[in-house]
């Protein structure tokens, strides 16, 4: 029987709150069995971005990712937020090691295709090199990983916080049960996005098309849920989404993805 | 009987430099056997520092590492110099894994005392926990060290790097026979500082008596030769010092200090 692997990605609203972030963390700490952290950026990057004279270049309302602000995407992913998570997380007993897609060759990635857009140090996953992240946990220690990968001839990329947790999930459940948590600033996914509490506790892939197609999961959660689905669709068990509450063990108030 | 670990120190000088500090990580790569590499940070903290508006303070000619300052060296030591150097040392086949002595509890440490000065988030090495960092060795990672500590209850600290390599090869040597380079712009430790060739080849604890007496030993060099020492009075089997030609076989010409 596989081992049970749980995998927590947390965004940009936990990690700007100190006192969020400590609570999500020692919640965190306390999974039982093998885990794994996936972190955002949160709106620290685009601060010292600004303080440092960088801007945001945007085309078509996305972001492009040129050499400087990849620097400061590395100084405040890898640097400030990785470690800061890490050392936290020592006080709460968890051996945690920081890791971006570069550490153990861990994750695979090549430049985003130019299209319409070129999106500049943008990678899309390539592969999960499943053997090193598992040879970390089993050697007891949990693998922090901030949204940068590599393409192996030295050269890193900002890659999407979501997309790496679906991918590290998909990776390691050829060896693991793989559970993989989003944990935002929602219970879960909302059947009125004005009634904070109308959580839809379980989304099946037919709900999932029902849901997309009268216009219930739309904008942001349009993405997330689409990586989810990929996920669950290459052998990830199941996908909870919800606030940092959702890893309480009496609360089953968030909503659980499943095929 | 012990395996073999190297352990190699590079200071700002060589990072500063993109082609040094290619040409260096490619020798790096190449050492066979176990190895760890210790980074310092460079004047790009500085740098940064100065440009984000945050200004390096002194007292008495001694760095102070206020809050801020400290996250410009996390930022930069953690995240910009060691995640580049973690990418092209997978590009050159060397596993390497990035680490603050925060991740995998490797090095803990405590607020350096006040006495006359405070010097403020600098960590004094107390003690480094080597079944992790061996645990890594093992299992084929390379650890790629910057010059923070942790002192197990979240604090990060600015820790000087020379230090924290001494103290990894003390630390490591209850388990392997170590050899600590420590890598710097000169060829070794000069007869004379004016003549770039009069490497001294061999220093052992009495000729170094005998340098520190007549002088020959001074400045930059004290804390430098004082760590070296202490590292071979503690188990370390040898320490070599010169620049990045050390690495290459054929090149005998730097200083090799026994006790």
């Amino acid at each position: 029987m596989k081992q049970k692997l749980s995998i927590l990605k947390i965004g940009g609203n936990v990690i700007e709150d100190d006192q969020s972030l400590s609570h999500l963390l020692q919640l965190f700490s306390k999974i039982e069995g093998h885990k794994i952290l996936v972190h955002g950026g949160g709106k620290k990057a685009t601060e010292i971005g600004n303080t440092l004279g960088i801007e945001a270049k945007m085309i078509n309302g996305r972001r492009i990712t040129n050499a400087e602000s990849l620097d400061v995407a590395i100084m405040v992913y890898a640097g400030l937020v990785n470690k800061k998570i890490v050392a936290q997380l020592q006080a709460f007993d968890c051996n945690a090691i920081g890791m971006s897609g570069a550490d153990g060759n861990a994750i695979l990635a090549h430049k985003r295709p130019v299209k319409e857009v070129d999106f500049g140090f943008v990678g899309d996953v390539e592969s999960i090199h499943s053997i090193n992240i598992s040879n970390l946990i089993k050697a007891n220690f949990t693998p922090v990983f901030c949204a940068l990968t590599h393409d192996g001839n030295g050269q890193l990329f900002n890659t999407n916080a979501d997309t790496i947790a679906a991918e590290l999930a998909i990776g390691m459940s050829s060896e693991f049960e793989t559970t993989l948590y989003y944990c935002f600033e929602k219970k879960g996914v909302l059947q009125s996005i004005e009634d904070e509490d109308s959580v839809i506790q379980h989304i099946n892939l037919k709900k999932y098309e029902a849901l997309l197609a009268n216009g219930t999961i739309a904008d942001g959660m349009l993405p997330k849920m689409h990586n989810c689905f990929h996920a669950l669709q290459h052998n990830v068990k199941k996908v909870c989404i919800g606030d940092s509450n959702m890893l309480l063990k009496e609360n089953s108030n968030f909503t659980t993805l499943t095929l």
